[in-house]
């Protein structure tokens, strides 16, 4: 199962708003005869491969998978009909596929034929792997990562404003990773007037993540690299309902302008994510300002935290830092995270913690 | 000389305002016979013991030693002698040592008795180990350690002021260790008054260090931990030259009370430096809160630091960052540190670094 953990997480990125899945298949022996992962999105699903590369050897023996099943004609046919045909004695599973299409039918359905069904092998490991397509599928919300860059002291900028660039190339590489694989990359309308960020991927990854400015006044810049670019990979502007004509210009520039209902803070963070969930993205990744990342904060809304500390010292009791909004009065109400783990990026150093450690919390 | 090297740092907290000293004696075959370390103040110095150990197999033989070794009577006699009677042939110094009434002066008396002397290996290390006495000797000023704990998006507290306890218990204990090997901890008023702390090393370490508050106005609690013990535990009370007489009774309960030129922004941080460094004070850990933090790193004084940084979020754009004062303006003129581990301190990391990689810069 950790193999078929292993083979199911490179296709992260690709297959997304499908789970991530390996498999792996044993022969009557009990030795590895086929492996596949799920590889893209519409593509063949990962027991596909696995049986596949087996052939006639998978006869008698194990599926090892990290996924139910399905057993409903989707994009491809099911994939029970391939299990059963491969004539496999038994099948062990890291958990059932809470898709209402599927939810625990593709175990009952090779059970019924006879298959000897395991499931529960390494669930929490399979949960975290696909930690964002369960909040998906059970909130209708996408995984929401944070990210910043701070100094040694907390600062994402000189009280003037200065922060490129705080963090070094390897750090800002990691960025650029990270953006390959999401769907939507989120910032308030400060960060496009301060920093005229083109939030695109390079080199691009598996994804092309659809831009996403929230600006519940309607004020944005004119020219600005968003809004030049906005033909050639998508800009999605939010704003608060009724303002959508000051912002006319970028729709006839080819950003996609909607209205979301606001508040005095600003938009609902709320709204915005049920928005981009009806979209069926997965991963949203957050790049600020400390606005927006405070209210997301504020709206509970963190579920994965990439923090890169830079070697230096900034000061100043005006200079930002990195979440804004209300925040906790009390400490017992901040947002405790799941094992933080901390990695050399460059001279940086890189911070990463999820919200918790099994996944999403019910 | 790598391990003279961890020798010597086994006298840390111990030997100060005295330089950390490690040594090892060859014999003539070159096996290790003898080694030694400055244990304490006042004690024997590392070559002694090290030349004590080996005893006649010193004879004809090597002495590898961290400084060279002192040709005073100081509170102990000079080394050279004990060198010289103990018959080593060659003597291998990782670096000169500045310290006037030495200064070249050790080595040169060895040479002129036929001793071969080599010195400069392992330089860089030798000065990275003791960069504080360095620096002291150097410029009169204590090596200043700056500390703070924060969560993940950089707060030390809520915007209410809720501080305790951010970091774990693991963090903690490592800033009691850190409390026990320095002369003295400074605070600022705040944080008298915010979370009343003893700033005490518990359990002790080799040092008591003499707590340290900075009030230019001369305002403090009347009623606080550090008042009440100041019998105990020694007290230093900086502030402006005039208004002693607010904290006459601080100066009643055993505090220290000592005037110093101040300006716009208070005390005159070079001012309390000079004065800890008059008192030969070689570490100063400087412990917030974020005015006193920005203070010293607006003097550009701030040679090492230690973060805790906690799996976290507190969010709230009035919640205390780790350094307030003027800061910077531009990011070419932040701070830079030198090489920035990370360790993991139970569920926090401990991020750590210091000014430059090679010690004190001139």
């Amino acid at each position: 199962m950790r193999h078929a953990l292993a083979l199911a997480a490179r296709g992260r990125g690709a297959v997304e708003p499908n789970p991530m899945v390996g498999a792996v298949v044993l022969d009557a022996a009990g030795a590895v005869v086929g492996e596949g992962w799920h590889q893209r999105f519409g593509g063949p699903h990962a027991e596909v491969h696995a049986l596949a590369a087996a052939g006639e050897r998978a006869r008698g023996g194990t599926l090892v998978v990290t996924l139910e099943p399905c057993c409903h004609q989707g994009k491809t046919p099911p994939c029970t009909d391939a299990v059963l045909a491969a004539g496999v004695a038994r099948v062990v599973a890291a958990m059932a596929d809470p898709f209402p299409r599927v939810a625990g039918g593709g175990l009952a359905r090779l059970r019924d034929a006879g298959v000897v069904v395991e499931v529960g092998v390494s669930e929490a490991e399979a949960r975290r792997l696909n930690a964002a397509y369960l909040k998906l599928l059970a909130t209708g919300r996408p995984w929401v990562h944070l990210k910043w860059a701070m100094s040694l002291d907390g600062k994402t900028a000189t009280r003037a404003g200065d922060s490129q660039w705080i963090s070094g190339p390897e750090s800002r590489q990691r960025v650029h990773e990270l953006r390959g694989v999401v769907d939507a990359i989120v910032v308030g309308r400060g960060t496009v007037e301060a920093d005229d960020p083109a939030l695109t991927a390079r080199p691009p990854g598996p994804r092309a993540p659809t831009r996403v400015v929230l600006t519940a006044a309607g004020r944005l810049p004119d020219r600005c690299r968003l809004r030049d670019t906005a033909r050639a990979v998508p800009v999605l502007v939010f704003t608060a309902a009724g303002n959508e004509g000051r912002i006319a210009g970028w729709a006839e520039e080819g950003a996609e302008v909607v209205a979301l209902p606001a508040g005095e803070g600003g938009l609902s963070v709320d709204a915005v994510l049920a928005e981009l969930g009806r979209r069926r993205m997965t991963h949203v990744l957050v790049e600020g300002g400390a606005a927006v990342h405070g209210a997301f904060l504020d709206a509970g809304a963190a579920d994965e935290l990439h923090v890169f500390v830079a070697p230096l010292l900034i000061g100043g009791a005006a200079a930002p830092g990195a979440t804004g909004g209300r925040g906790v009065e009390k400490l017992v109400a901040a947002l405790r995270l799941g094992e933080m783990t901390a990695a050399p990026s460059g001279a940086d150093v890189y911070l990463h913690a999820t919200r918790t450690a099994g996944g999403v919390s019910s």
